[in-house]
């Protein structure tokens, strides 16, 4: 039997023992969606739940990969294992900007306890949002007990991504104001931990004053992130590893506050409900596909072009099969 | 009776008698959506039909607001009346743009001649794509003969709002490559007319030459552009009018075309058709909302978190009362 032909039962069995390469084809499986994607959720779904997801997003050219390598780096110094999704919701405009991250990230190829792995959208944003949390139950369920999401870009999309996290962590750089003025509220909303990377550039002490004074503003008791916490302002130099350490004891700290006040849960049960409503609504829209074809579409669609029928009579008679 | 609750017809009567407040008005209801914009939309669509879409589009900065107000002075001189939609999908994060926008086109505020508002969303980008031909029907039914819609930006939503349009043209500057080298092939495949602007700077030749070898090799016969027609290139300086009279008859000559060959009224068939898929898929999405509450709906979720009922079982039984 061709190896691309096996089913996903057998490749998540290998999976659950190690292999990287049947974990790297049911990551292809949930990306293109469908039964199969369906069928590698069931088997993942009663297996997780052990995993800590950390999710990390920023403006393009922050430094979020090198961040990301380091980060792995250090996580590695004492043997945890880890698993890096790096999301890209706009891919078709900005494809090179994941290869060179990937690039960049081969540093940790070669080591079994690093598993790395990009996913784009295949045509619409919706597939990213139901795909990243089917591959993120996958890298839990085989076993990684950290899983980092990065998302590029700083759009709505991103941050609705990456903010799903347990821990969300938003990097930024030394007069990062320029760059991300538009939608500082929703960075400002998702963050747990914040980093200013190349803080070895000139304006760090601006930026933290900033962040400092957007915090004082923020309504930071709001039940979704937490009362008693705010987020800690780390600064490091990714390229080095400075205040990678230092980082990751702020994301430790952070599960811990999560986990202890309740916070936790509270965000997975707010997850769960999100994905449920996209699930729903996704398998509406493939009912709507079906319903708007055949020789009465076609009627109705010329109709609404003669003036005789509205456009929305018209969508209503298409849609009385499911107003029952 | 506050004017802020005066029913849609009596706006829709005083807007088609040339109120520009009621206009408006009625436009604000639209994109609020709702009811009250179903009612604009079906007093609008019986007498909708004879007016004209033009489509304009390009990168950030390209000068289409500067184009737009050269051109509607040159429609003024021949006394064509005009209306203008300014469409920014990424309102929350380019208001600035949109609003310097809008001021530089007060130039043509005290001309009863020609109408200007800007469009964004309200949160999400469907809204805009069911908003924008609901405001242009309403444009038309009020006795707009020329519909200019501009698109801030050459992402997949502003080249898909402005490439629904009659006729489409694409504003690029010499140079072009660098600010839209990710979307090139979306932008190639809407263009009816190419506008070369600030044809004042160097590189036009090369941009031209670019153009025209991208034509080359683009496939200009399928049936949605029309045989036939291959998009002229013009070069314009919008600030000095140079060029707009030659742009503004390159849009004629498309105009003249595609009402000669059919290729309007398969455009206008297949735009009605993509509209009628939006509403219904937009009318399931609120059908989504409310399935997903009430107490099974807790419980389920509570199920799917403690693992003992997975998501896709979960949204089959959501689904239930709409899978007749």
């Amino acid at each position: 039997m061709s190896r691309a032909r096996r089913p996903p039962d057998e490749l998540f069995a290998e999976a659950r023992a190690g292999d990287r390469s049947a974990l790297a084809r049911l990551l292809s499986v949930i990306e293109r969606g469908g039964p199969d994607a369906r069928a590698v959720g069931r088997l993942s779904h009663p297996l997780s739940g052990s995993g800590y997801l950390v999710g990390l997003t920023g403006a393009p050219g922050a430094g979020k990969s090198t961040l990301t390598s380091a980060t792995i780096a250090h996580l590695r110094s004492f043997d945890e294992e880890v698993a890096v999704l790096a999301i890209d919701p706009s891919s078709p405009f900005s494809g090179g900007a994941i290869l060179g991250d990937r690039v960049r990230m081969q540093d940790h190829a070669t080591d079994a306890g690093v598993f790395i792995r990009s996913m784009a959208t295949r045509g619409h944003l919706g597939g990213l949002t139901l795909a990243t949390p089917e591959a993120v139950r996958l890298l839990d369920a085989v076993g990684r007990k950290w899983i980092l999401v990065e998302t590029v870009g700083v759009g709505q999309v991103e941050v609705e991504i990456a903010g799903k996290a347990d821990t969300t962590v938003v990097v930024v750089n030394p007069g990062w104001g320029d760059s991300v003025q538009a939608n500082k509220a929703g960075l400002m909303e998702i963050a747990d931990v914040f980093v200013i990377n190349k803080a070895d550039r000139s304006g760090v002490d601006q930026t933290r004053r900033d962040l400092e004074q957007m915090l004082d503003l923020s309504d930071l008791d709001h039940d979704e992130h937490g009362a008693g916490w705010r987020p800690p302002i780390v600064a490091t130099v990714s390229t080095t590893g400075d205040g990678v350490a230092e980082l990751w004891d702020a994301v430790l700290a952070h599960r811990e506050h999560a986990e202890s006040t309740g916070l936790l849960e509270r965000r997975r049960t707010h997850r769960i409900r999100e994905e449920l409503r996209e699930i729903v609504t996704e398998r509406l829209r493939e009912r709507a596909r079906e319903l708007c074809t055949g020789e009465r579409w076609d009627e109705l669609a010329e109709q609404v072009l003669d003036h005789t029928v509205d456009p929305w009579s018209a969508a209503d008679e298409m849609l009385a099969p499911v107003d029952a």
